[in-house]
């Protein structure tokens, strides 16, 4: 609706605006969150993200806006397709806020009440989850969120599909995006267990540096006069932005991950103390959709370790004999075993 | 309804007086928060504010009185300007106040229930939210309000912009007010991530000075035995003040806030240890207001010393070694670092 | 329903019977609380008053029974009034009880199921608050009342206008009454908040005095025994309490209070520190108010010192160091300010 | 529906016997509080009373059988008696189980959902307050009902009148019955202010004479087994009490209390020191009705004494310092006071 | 539906299996508690018994097959027999269970909402309770369902009749079953109070014998595998145990409890402390029960001795200076007075 | 919907795999446990397996699809049985999810709405455990769910029936499935009395050998890249699997454990302290399956001693004074007993 702010134009923040552009190139990361102060541009982000992608193709008409390229389509499309009837339209990368106050209904969709009174026959009305099909789903607070509510965002989120058993309904429909969850630690922590089903975790901080903060306040203070003009000056990093995530996701089919790689990530993840394999397959994702955003020829140890803390931080146990931040103990790990 | 009281009329509370006054000249500072005893005119002084102002001019019959004059306006609105048939009409600036009581969906807006069960059709009825845009909203006692609520009116306060998804509805509608909430701390205590959203905070108290409490009461039945020739007696004072807002509003655009200032601010940020950037935003916004206010020609670091305190005493961490309260501790550090 | 115990044959209890009187005489003092043992003939003093009060007239078939006299009245009898067809009739002056277990709903009004069910259109149907207007709002045990029903009537009846924001209704209409709330300390407290914002406060006590005992079990006996016979014997006692308050209102308007006076009232004020300006306000007018019923040519110091206890007495801070009574503590600062 | 076990074959258990007489001769009494052991006939006494009692005389179709000779009837009643249409019939006296589980709408009435729904009127559909007017409202376990349905029914007791304030409905009709709430003080204790709002207040206990258990077993499996022919060998006894009590009614309204008593009474509420005028008033009845019941030509100091424990008992304040049971210091202070 | 496990071929668990060939014989015992361990065959020994039971003649098409050899049947069946219409049919004893998750409509019995919605007219729909007259109400876990729907279920129990009072409706039917209760006093304890309510309590143990746990898993493997088969093995012994229930049924209604039986009864109900005369009534219920199940010709000593602890285990207090079982406690004191 | 990874891909988890086995030979085992860590590929197992299992035959059109072969089918199916006009049809075994936020109305089923609003009458809709009739209910998280929810699953899966009490419904249809529930216990423990109503309990753990991990991330990550080249390569062992399911259960009739096996079973369930006879009856049922699954001839000791620890783990106390594990408890009660 209005203008977002340019995603090249944010100060700052690298850690976060890599793990965007990862979760981009590679959906089935599943999903991100973001910790850290108040007022640092979280959702800027996502929204500047979203609005430099190009447009997605879509079936017309179709509820979910169902990609006409992918098999696992709705009911409504495998009908159309087998009849080859389908036709496309192009459509924004959606990026749909969970605004606070959302009824369960909306989020997950619910019986259309209006057809339901007037008609007397059971539809379901779509919800949030079918919106964010194929885009991002920002859920701002992510932590004062019940905590039902984000198991049931995660599994969908897991899954790529909405399950909804309720009302008498019994439906199921695509649901895939990218699931990115903001929020203070201070203001309320998350379960363990949610912590540890989302693919990547970052924090962002207040800068500290006073002419880095001046910076901001000025970018924003431009932007808020006149966007328009202010979006002009950085178009063009932006379409840069754009043709990277475009070309690594084209290359991203073809980079293998070697053995030695997996062992080495294997390792860390022993070595770390982090549950079962998300872990490992978290690290092994990453680093390939790292590695095809940088255009690398194939995924190396460095790759790995560059996205070792964001993959694994969320992931470790409180040790209460060693109160180090999760990211200092991952970095002191991938120092031990890898050097 | 009932004749308000001049608010040239007001007897001292300067700090909350030039807080009002900074509000309605730049909205966008984000609310206002009025704390203190009971008694102390806080209602008052927003309604006399309000109807000093001159009348706004909005679009006929739009259920959210959308300003012709900007292009975020409601669906219809902007249906209606591209066919080019969007007729004005003049109307008082809205105070609307949160009654205690009032449900949820009379503040968001809900499914009009009438049209729904006599004609089977879905139709958004606007709530106190759509009522309040370009006006003010007020909330007597914000304090004993529910949090998720105060969270929903500063975020729609934020966003300038009401997003509802229940009731199988999903209407979205330009919120542009002011919030004043105001409170007794005693009460019952906001949330710290809720104090930090609104924008200038301030304290009134009941004066000591006998003098001026007998003047208090006077004036006050002087208006209850006869409003009207209190109000007459009253309006060159107020016509003054609608002057110097309307005169401040126009200059606001061209005033620049140079770097060295905003460096200044930033050093006070820091120093006084606000989490995020919002300190530094508001005290820009806040300074700039100011300094049209006066009719200055820049804004300077004195502009930034007057609302120092508003800006930031609501978002200073507690410091258990130093108590100190908020105001002192800010006083403190503009006179160690700008001195 | 029934015939209601004389006014003039209470034994004893005079501080409650000159605060009621007051409140007949000066409505605008914003509610009484009466504290005190259970027993007392707290609401018996409350309908024997209102059972004397001469009869009011009021618009014919207003829902509101408004007042043909004042500006103020509800949309219809404006409407009426411009159009020259306002008819009045005359209506004996409302008590309305809260009975324990009304509904908020009726309390308030709301919206009028039946021709919403029946004619599919919404209608508002008035509440209790509706019909006190212009009486009497009494509610026995007002500290086991919900804190947000007590809340909302203290709004209501100080702004003397009832706001509805629900079920899709957006209503207000006049509603000025006497609030009466009775309750038994001992048996749950107001929060200090609500206590400050009722006008008067007095306490009752049961006589120890056995002779006094005897005689209020003898009267109570005789009328339950004859009510007719034992209402006669007090008729003409009570035919010169209506006489006294009637000619009371009729002085007020002409009672100034000269600066003196309230600077006395402010000095009280600030020694026995009451927070805000209530106190001072309250003095003044229930000191206008008794001096009218009195007949006085002016209002006196005298008058503040007799309500000086019952206007302040439940706005005084508890000090944990003090444990004198409130009411005490009061006439000290009496007796050290203005002898 | 089943026969009930006779009044007079009662084993022991004189104190309540004498207070459900009591309560039978003077209603105004204001109900009856039955505490003790489980298993010991509470209920029993009050069905069986109600059965011995004569038919009553009652409007012919009246929902709430109005007594024809009473003025304060129904709006129908008093409607067909200006038209002097109103015909009687005879009914036996009512006994009303609050059976547990029972909701507040049956208690109270509430509105006629099925007339509402299919011919969309509202009409009051009267629920067990009604059905209980001139009878008895039996409630086992009061101490386990929610304080504030106990508060309900209290007050409706003691006003002899129903107030319906909620769906839409504002009805009152009148509600006068003999209020009888049984409970086990073990299981849960009433508010001391519901205690003080009852009448009268008797203790019943298990015997702990072999003999007298063995005797209440026989006649309790005698009764069991041959049910008809138990009542027919005590018919005769019942007949007598019947007697007694529509003789102690005739001559109630002849019996004065004279000053010497009405002081004495006085005297000893201020010794043990209950709240308000409830006890002598209590007093003052309950001693009147026993004279009554005994054929006495006055009240009497002997009369004070008998029915002083349960007219007092339940009033006293806990004396922390004095750990005797109540109805001891009440004794103690009969015996100081008056001899 | 499926067939039950024979009575007779439950291996040990002699007290259980006594207790409810005694609730059979005599159902005015007051239904049954079976405390202890979890898969011990609690449920089958209720269902096994209900099986090998004669089948009812009751009422054709009653909704609550009354039996038409007693007096106090529903309305319905009342006016039929007046009317002499009254046909009948055998039906099979009820075992009703009460699932987990049952609604409290559903336990009572409601409003029929099919017929309300299509006819608009208030029909009552009989619920479990209703199907559970005259046959057996089986809870498992009875210290796991809330307090209030015991107290619901004693309630009706005891009176054997249904009242309702809710939804407007106001319906009373006849509901005399046996209730057992089954549970584990390890996972939720019942209140004392509802304890005392059951006519009989029961211990249940796993066996500690290994032969006879063998034993008992043999005949459940061989019951799973040929269900029918192992049912005609054991078909004499069940029907053994039918002659013997039949025949106890016609002897009770002659069998005499001397007087000196009576104060055996009552002097150990004395010793232990039981509350109120619940126990002396079980005592001699539960023995003249036994007796008849003996064929002795009349009830002593031997047979209360029997019955004395599971007809007050559960009425002792807990005393907390003897920390033996209320078990052991009755037979001391058995031994002591009566040896 | 999704290809199911193959079960016999899946790296590791023999204990695991072993007790699926079972279950699936031998529903009457009563479900299954699975607890620890995350992403251990628990619901793959299940998916698996179900998988590879041989279509089934179903009655044609039956809302429970019965089996034909079964004489205890819903009413529907008798009906069409005793007609003779049933028709059957193959449907794939099916594997039911539950999915976090399920309502209990669609677990259990419910009233199907749409039918009783625009015909007017009453169905039941079935739900989940309808669904899951003759295959498997997957439950993740099991400690998560409430536990009156947990409760019904298991009460529906022991009596292989589904009895429905609301809502004005009474019915009652097969629902034999196997239950299979996840879990990890450190996010919540299910209440002993839970545990103990599983059949089999395993634990799998996220394996410690780098080769180990490597391979299953390898396995996961080739399988989502190409999942039909990996289903084929698999299929072969996946057919090896369903027949040895398939001979098993062939052989399962046939397959008597001793009385010396039983006698064995017995003494381990006394020896470690499991609660009544659960232990010994799943010890003999998973005995016997396992036995068939290897096709030994009969059942022996060493059957008993490989499915001792899933059988008996959850069905011990805690003893406060022995602090090793239940698995370690019970290897060394069957060390001592049987050795």
């Amino acid at each position: 609706m209005s203008t977002p702010f340019p995603f090249s134009a944010i100060v700052g923040q690298d850690e976060m605006k890599r793990a965007i552009l990862i979760a981009a190139v590679e959906p089935a990361i599943g999903g991100l969150l973001v910790l850290g102060d108040r007022g640092t541009g979280k959702s800027t982000a996502v929204r500047g993200l979203a609005a430099l992608l190009p447009k997605m193709r879509a079936v017309q008409g179709c509820r979910y806006h169902c990609d006409p390229a992918v098999s696992s389509a709705c009911e409504d499309c495998a009908r159309l397709k087998s009849a080859g009837r389908l036709k496309t339209e192009e459509l924004p990368v959606p990026v749909v806020d969970l605004p606070l106050g959302a009824s369960e209904d909306r989020v997950l969709g619910a019986l259309d009440l209006e057809r339901a009174l007037s008609q007397g026959i059971k539809v379901f009305e779509p919800g949030l989850l079918a919106r964010a099909h194929r885009g991002f789903l920002y859920i701002d607070e992510v932590n004062l969120l019940e905590d039902h509510l984000v198991d049931l965002l995660i599994d969908v989120a897991a899954s790529g599909e909405n399950v909804i058993e309720r009302e008498g309904l019994s439906v199921r429909h695509p649901a895939r995006f990218v699931l990115v969850g903001s929020g203070n630690p201070e203001e309320g922590e998350l379960r363990p267990q949610l912590l540890d089903r989302f693919g990547l975790s970052v924090e962002v901080k207040t800068p500290t540096d006073i002419a880095q903060r001046v910076e901001v306040v000025r970018r924003r203070d431009a932007f808020e006069r006149d966007p328009v003009a202010f979006t002009t000056t950085w178009a063009k990093q932006d379409v840069k932005v754009r043709r990277q995530i475009l070309q690594a996701r084209d290359r991203l089919t073809d980079l293998a991950v070697s053995d030695a790689v997996l062992h080495r990530a294997a390792e860390l993840c022993v070595a770390v103390g982090s549950d079962g394999l998300r872990g490992e397959l978290t690290l092994m994702r990453a680093a390939r959709a790292l590695a095809a955003l940088q255009a690398a020829p194939e995924v190396t140890l460095a790759h790995l370790r560059e996205i070792a803390v964001p993959a694994l931080r969320h992931r470790l146990r409180r040790n209460p004999l060693d109160d180090t931040g999760s990211g200092e103990r991952i970095e002191r790990a991938v120092a031990e075993l890898w050097t």
